[in-house]
């Protein structure tokens, strides 16, 4: 999917509400003549005539029937979204009235929009950047706290402005080089190779800084894989059940406003965990899925955070201490939960407290110590960096960029060791520009955006 | 569910837009202090000095995080739908957005909306009556251009205004009666009682044609039971499909306005028929459905209307006169409809035609003559008495109250004819004022109300 000049010049419309019944829909139409087409089935003022923020009752008719009684908000360029005129009109939330009025609608002179159409007018309007643009998506699909807080800091520019700064430095010094091409044989130095090299040793640094985020910012994004590993019987599904009700009693506090559980999806202090294959945790009957079988060896590669799960009375301290070593040579972060607290001999307690003072001890069936749990568990996701403000990298497309920015300016450095000549040093560093330039979209080809805005919904 | 005076006063908030991913999501305000609340959490402009229908961006902060870039309309009242102050919040479409703004709300003095509380302050403050209120919830619903026409019509206030006309006449003559009552023993007579039996009479006669509309507005509301009688292997699932697939042509035409489609109605000319049983026709190997079978006898008796089925290569006129003349003593009107036209023998379709002129003759599998059939459907359920403008009724509590009306009209024409005194004919006719009342609820109860707004939509 690509734009002709002239489309970009169409008024568009659609649906920015989500499908269904609710009490109201909103249609949203962009363009140079939104407010004129709306003018011609809108009977009420003359919207044309009326200022940027404005609201206004009337009629939406096709000839002398009317199809609804609606509120067209009028935005007059460049005071809007996609910094074209827009308006946004509220009718009752019927999807026969909105069908009906965006047919109208089309018949007058709009368009139907493509999927992230107005996000790409407003980007194409300067309205923000690549990032933020992309930000606007991760912010609608954003389901907890650090995910959504990710999304908001790129989409107002935090992650913009930090590639910008990076970029700006780079942009002086290659400058620099370029003018001593432009004086060619004459050997001048306007660009001092030592403080380049310190530049690009600290651009490396930042990049690299960024890069390393990513499997923070894959975490909050796509949530944090999670192993319950442990024998049959250990309490796995009763502690993910515990774990996911608890979670549906806060989430359901507000009549109306409950949302869908993935049944393997659990919020803890805000990050995503996503529980893999809970489906065979729910039945365990049939399934012998103790540590050791390859099966759950292979999962616990893919997973980034382990809880050892063990029933106080119905383990030995040599188990233990085989399924610990295993689990250390593993590599992924474990945490080692002892399970029926409530059930065990005191002695054992001891015993274990004394041998791995770091185990929690809870009661999955009595709901013992969950907090416990569940602060430990974030502890290990270490979010202190997030927290702290720092730039999280969320999106594979920046990663992308940045891996490549990293290769290209390891090969600058390397030309400036070899000393290589200021027409190739230039090259390189045009090349490392090139790919920061992607990220915020400064940088752009069709096929880019098309990529980019397809993957957005409909009357965004 | 009742309303004391207190919670009539609180602040409500919801969400006005259906749950769901999208562009954006509304969450609206009404009460005095909705503008005020908002404010609290709105960084932007000072939104208690705004003018009404205006628009303002900013953002919704907790303490210094940021939930989301908005845009706040502010109604100030009474030039709002519920007549109180109201603010509409366009958030992006996120769930997790959403629920974040309303719990702020609500933790700044705002408390959760019931079921249709919005629409339900709108009636109590005068905005409009109560069956204009209960076309709101109709015209959510409305999936046809009928069932849409009905509802609007109604939220416009054509149905009230014909029964407010009925009630002021009543109301004259009432006075009158009560008049007479005052002056007690001096025997004078303000009503004429000859007029006043006209009067009756012809409110009677309106009130039965209200009553009448019933059938054709249940009809336009929840669709016209229809079912397809034949033999097996006469078509009828083949016809069933190939309706329903002209239909999902005609409406996927606009991109992302689809609607769901519930596989067993069918929008023929903007009226809905509801197949019955059609689970039964779309597996009709193995079942037996040939007119005359006692199970297909049952579900005729609740059909509105026939399609009596026939294969013109699989048929012989005398069958067809058989299940004809059985149709004819259902009482339930049917079309007879030839299949297989491309197949046929032109001698029996010469002899068909000449004994059955009304027969149409189609061919399902070759989509042929499918619009003939169509406009004959349209022209059974007669829908002229709808499109001259005539007032329908669709709601089952306004047809309960006006049979109520007609019986104590009668009422009063029997005691005009009696000649009973005057306090037992004033009683009669304020029996009948107040069944009309309520219909536009200018008498109303605690529990109707209730019942009646129970039943809408959480942030309508």
């Amino acid at each position: 999917m690509s734009f002709s000049l002239h489309e970009k010049e169409d008024t568009i419309v659609a649906l920015a509400t989500p499908q269904g019944v609710g009490a109201i829909a909103v249609i949203r139409l962009s363009g140079k003549d939104a407010i004129k087409i709306t003018n011609r089935i809108f009977k009420g003022k003359d919207l044309e005539k009326q200022a940027s923020h404005t609201i206004h009752f009337g009629t939406i008719r096709d000839g002398d029937k009317i199809i609804d009684e609606v509120l067209a908000s009028v935005f007059v360029a460049p005071k809007s979204f996609t910094k074209e005129n827009v308006v946004e009109i509220s009718t009752h939330g019927s999807s026969y009235i909105v069908n009906q009025v965006i047919k109208l609608l089309v018949r007058h002179g709009a368009r139907p929009a493509k999927p992230g159409e107005f996000t790409q007018r407003a980007f194409l309007h300067g309205q923000f950047d690549l990032a933020q643009a992309e930000a606007v998506a991760d912010l609608i699909h954003s389901d907890s706290e650090t995910s959504h807080q990710a999304a908001m800091n790129q989409m107002r520019g935090g992650f913009s402005s930090e590639i910008q700064k990076l970029r700006n430095e780079l942009i002086h010094f290659a400058s620099m080089i370029e003018l001593e091409l432009d004086f060619g044989e004459e050997d001048v130095e306007f660009a001092n190779r030592n403080d380049l090299k310190v530049l690009v040793e600290k651009l490396l640094r930042a990049v690299e800084l960024l890069i390393s985020s990513f499997d923070l910012g894959n975490v909050i994004k796509n949530g944090v894989p999670t192993v319950i590993a442990g024998k049959p019987n250990a309490g796995k599904s009763t502690l993910l059940n515990a774990l996911l009700n608890e979670e549906k009693a806060i989430v359901s506090e507000i009549a109306g406003t409950t949302r869908d559980f993935i049944e393997d999806e659990i919020n803890i202090g805000g990050v995503i965990f996503r529980f893999i294959d809970t489906a065979g945790l729910r039945e365990t009957t049939d399934i012998i899925e103790a540590i050791g079988v390859s099966r759950t060896q292979e999962k616990m590669k893919t997973a980034s955070l382990i809880l050892y799960l063990f029933d106080l009375t119905d383990t030995d301290m040599v188990e233990i201490n085989r399924d610990i070593n295993r689990l250390e040579n593993q590599g992924v972060p474990f945490i080692k939960v002892a399970n029926k607290i409530d059930k065990a001999s005191p002695d054992f307690v001891r015993e274990l407290k004394a041998k791995y003072p770091d185990t929690i001890f809870i009661s999955a069936g009595q709901k013992d110590n969950l907090e416990v749990l569940k602060s430990r568990i974030l502890e290990l996701v270490n979010l202190d960096k997030f927290r702290t403000g720092n730039t999280i990298v969320t999106n594979i497309r920046h990663y992308d960029s940045l891996v490549k920015t990293r290769h290209s300016l390891l090969d600058v450095l390397e030309g400036l060791d070899r000393q290589i000549t200021n027409d190739f040093l230039a090259m390189d560093i045009r090349r490392s520009l090139h790919y920061l330039g992607e990220i915020t979209g400064e940088i752009t080809t069709d096929d880019l955006l098309a990529n980019i805005f397809s993957k957005f919904c409909i009357g965004k």
